[in-house]
């Protein structure tokens, strides 16, 4: 049983930094440190080193992708064929628990932010919801009644095929898709390969914004279209206030007419860094003690 | 409480016709009637006058959409904006349950096709499906865990966005998308505005045919992105198994090593005639009266 003495743990595990926190049960901070992403076997100690100094009850694990988090998989809690060097096939949930002795849930970093946005953010008065992150890739994380979207795996929402506007002839940056897929046309890397500068360093006025608006729009229409989120909410580095109304406006276009969408369908989230996937480490974390 | 000595009721609403069945708690049909899609005054009657004649116990209908399923809605039971002349706005399951008094689970002919998949068919094995009709219109029903997919309304995958083959300059047949939208490029009728012949009538060797199972591969890999089902099930008129190779081929040039796909995650369903659909009608009604 969870004693309310105890803290949670939260492990946002992206590609560049390690986020690490604990909480007490209602999520307030009382511990937090990042470390950089550097070999597996580094960064996972500078986890336990953490936690050993500031130990939790549970932990809540959002991780960058592809994730095994199929509990009947043989290979659960595996970082699977990442393109990260060194990365690919790290059994990070079984190297934790090996050392802390403590119950982890493990999910995407976009899932944990969606169960964060659910439990204390945009969609906290609402049963379904898309969390898409637009930075250096695009991915998605969808909720409803409580439960992630995810049959056999997590889904790769910023994977799926795109329209290219018909003045935008550029090749796309996905490794696998090109300009075949959103990440390729529309994520940090896309911006900085178009243009050499990246997005903040650019005048939002840029036509870049309007090509990226429109595939965010298209994304955010296809996952309404796929799973009727009530609530579609943006985080990641790329789209801005300004660009919000943009979006809004090529969904509302493209859509014409067809579905119903109200018009605070898609909002940017209200969290600053990325805290949303703390919140939902923190809330999973809690959660897996509770079972 | 569920009687083994009643029957459960099946309506699958089309927009062309109503097909009325009975059924033992174990599926096996015992009467049967198809009635033509006329008024709903008169179409409505004639699904009274069947289910007085041979009584059940509760009825699943799984109707053409959009309809309005949510159980918190004040317009909940209704069919929605149809284009079908005069149906817009009928109280289908209002006026079903004021004459035969007796429970309906009311849901769209897709996600009453995909629970009879997952109950009987060729997704009984897994815990997550998606089921597409590919005919008159284009419309997918996905089911996770025994839930159906869908927020605030169903899924409308039929209308998302699609990419163009290179080769393909038709201007497309949906009056809300053109050719931006699957139904738009690949159901029955834009095969048969595009040919001047309707699908069943073309050697399948057609160009057509190609362009048809490149659009399927597109709109089964984005559902696989989004939702990441263990099994993508084909129904309707439009894919046979001459298409079926192609749609697996096109799914995986498309996806091109990203995700893992299991050879056999598409299928054509193994049921006849739509006879999904009259299978999840008969579960659903069977779900509705044990709760």
């Amino acid at each position: 049983m969870f004693h309310l003495t105890e803290l949670l743990g939260s492990i946002e595990a992206g590609g560049t930094k390690f986020v690490l926190a604990t909480a007490d049960a209602d999520f307030n901070i009382q511990d937090r440190d990042r470390i950089p992403t550097t070999t597996p076997a580094e960064t996972i100690q500078g986890c336990i080193d953490f936690f050993t100094a500031h130990p939790v009850a549970a932990l809540g694990l959002g991780s960058f992708g592809p994730i095994d988090q199929n509990l009947k998989s043989p290979t659960y809690g595996r970082i699977l064929a990442t393109p990260k060097p060194g990365w690919a096939n790290t059994d990070i949930v079984g190297e934790l628990k090996a050392a802390l002795h403590i119950p982890i849930f493990f999910t995407t970093d976009v899932n944990a932010s969606v169960y964060g946005e659910y439990i204390q953010g945009a969609a906290k008065d609402v049963d379904s919801a898309v969390y898409f992150t637009i930075g250096t890739g695009i991915g998605g994380g969808a909720i409803q009644d409580g439960h992630f979207i995810g049959g056999r795996s997590h889904s790769e929402m910023g994977h799926a095929t795109v329209m290219q506007h018909p003045d935008d002839d550029f090749a796309g940056v996905c490794p696998f898709h090109g300009n075949k897929c959103f990440e390729g046309l529309a994520s940090g890397p896309a911006i900085e390969k178009r243009t050499g500068k990246r997005g903040e360093d650019l005048p939002r006025t840029d036509r870049v914004f309007d090509f990226v608006s429109y595939y965010v729009a298209q994304l955010c229409l296809d996952a309404y279209l796929n799973l009727m989120p009530e609530k579609i909410i943006l985080g990641g580095s790329v789209i801005s206030a300004t660009e919000l109304p943009k979006v809004r406006k090529y969904m509302k276009e493209l859509n014409n007419g067809y579905v119903t969408m109200p018009d605070d369908l898609v909002v940017l989230t209200e969290f600053a860094n990325n805290a949303s996937a703390t919140v939902g480490d923190f809330a999973l974390a809690k959660q897996v003690l509770g079972e």
